[in-house]
């Protein structure tokens, strides 16, 4: 099995890594951070033991890397032009690329434009970010989801999710449809919410004004999944994602980082995507839709 | 006729100096300015000529003050519990109270403290304020319009109107109803959302985005209206509004001003209590409680 990662930062740096150093065949393309990788290797800091790829196999163009069994794609979905432009020369018949990314619609849109290849959504439940060029910080968590969007090798598929788990990555398979719109209950009203209040998720469970907001909002992204046709998501999904984040540390999701960095903001895949499919299915995402403006706003 | 005006900052302070300036008999009420303007006068910059009261009839106290036939009050809807306690000595038969705040509800809750009082809404049409102690810069507009609440003797409501004229003010007699909430139209979403984004008017509607939003957030206010039973309101006046406030120069609302000198903000009767009494006749003001609730994290 050969695997290569599109974009490794502090998310697909992270699985790409494991994998490495659990001994799996796996190609880094890098950017910005290639030469210094290549000389010194690829850092990961990690809450469940540090551990380091002295000799990483790293690429500054996908043109140099070996065609793949399976392609991470950890870049941000402001990127997606990008991917489709660098994604080819990895490609081979049944290639399965699984995008390792937040939002609503990413999968489709990738589908128009690579009408036969296989695609899954990887949803990683983990805490990271890129501290230093070639050093990824792993702070908790570390799972990843699998959803099997047009993977049409059940055995590739699984294979992968066996890989993870032998690299001490938990991976489980999850109904793709069902998975990325849970995580958008959470991702939409935190997300933009620490932007436009210029805070943290603690603050705004804190108050209970917003508290209720965040709530009544994540009651909205509900409401729109279930116009959608997703099972099995109730409101005591909302209920469960408000006591998880009141556990949590004080943390800052990643567009708060993007903002906060001036880095492009995920917000059409997070935002706009979402409430135009809801609203194309009959349901108006009042709230979420607003908060889309007020981030547009911003830039 | 005894005029009274508690409330001596940009706008009650203005409306009380033109009648002054017009020979009307007129008592102010001042608090931290108190002492300068005993010493100094009052003075206006107005785009419609400067004037100065030299000696005005200052008091810091309302009970060293006339019982009055009409009482302006313009202090901010913050300090409604102060003017329970204030008013009292004003008060003699028939005397006219006209609340120019900001807000909904202000005159229902004056009333239920004060069951037999003569209430009417004051709404003013101006950019003013405050530029120093006993200075207040009037920029531009300057009407106002008075909605009779509980006002039982006609011929003094009509007398106020007249003599507003005289002081040259334009004034004239709306429905009180009506009016509050064709304010509300304007007040709700530009208030909050410059303090939410922390900008000004013209900013707002330059951005595709928030133009948008505060469209619908002005026709959300107009819906919770005519679910109340207000007539004669449409999503025109929407559009109208949105025209003259492009035409107008940059801006920031009382609230923005509010917020960012760290005064406190007029939440309650600009927010709270209109999205309360839509909510109770069955309308929900979705994205204005959710502006609400923003307005409350930031205090």
């Amino acid at each position: 099995m050969k695997y290569s990662v599109i974009g490794t930062g502090a998310v697909g740096g992270f699985y790409g890594a494991k994998l490495a150093n659990a001994g799996f065949d796996v190609e880094f393309l890098l950017h910005s951070d290639y030469q210094f990788v290549k000389e010194n290797g690829l850092k990961v800091l990690s809450c469940d033991g540090d551990f380091c790829l002295k000799n990483p196999k790293v690429f500054s163009s996908t043109t140099e890397m070996s065609k793949s069994d399976v392609v991470l794609v950890g870049l941000k979905s402001v990127n997606q032009e990008l991917l489709y432009k660098i994604l080819p020369p990895l490609l081979k018949e049944n290639t399965l690329v699984i995008l390792i990314q937040n939002g609503i619609g990413l999968e489709e849109d990738l589908q128009q434009k690579f009408p036969g290849l296989n695609i899954a959504a990887g949803l990683a439940f983990i805490c990271s970010q890129k501290i230093l060029p070639g050093i990824i910080e792993h702070l908790f968590y570390g799972s990843i989801n699998l959803g099997n969007f047009s993977c049409k090798d059940k055995a590739l598929f699984d294979s992968v999710l066996n890989d993870f788990l032998k690299a001490g990555v938990q991976a489980q398979e999850v109904e793709y449809y069902q998975a990325r719109w849970k995580k958008a209950v959470w991702n939409m009203p935190f997300n933009g919410m620490t932007v436009v209040m210029n805070t943290t998720t603690d603050k705004l469970l804190n108050n209970p004004y917003t508290e209720k907001l965040i709530y009544d909002q994540m009651k909205e992204v509900i409401d729109a999944a279930q116009t959608l046709g997703v099972k099995g998501l109730d409101y005591s999904f909302a209920d469960k994602m408000i006591e998880m984040t009141k556990a949590m540390i004080p943390y800052s999701p990643s567009m708060k980082l993007d903002y906060d960095f001036k880095r492009p903001m995920e917000t059409y895949y997070l935002y706009t995507r979402p409430v135009a499919e809801a609203l194309k299915a009959g349901f108006e995402m009042k709230k979420l839709a607003m908060l889309e403006a007020q981030l547009r706003f911003l830039g």
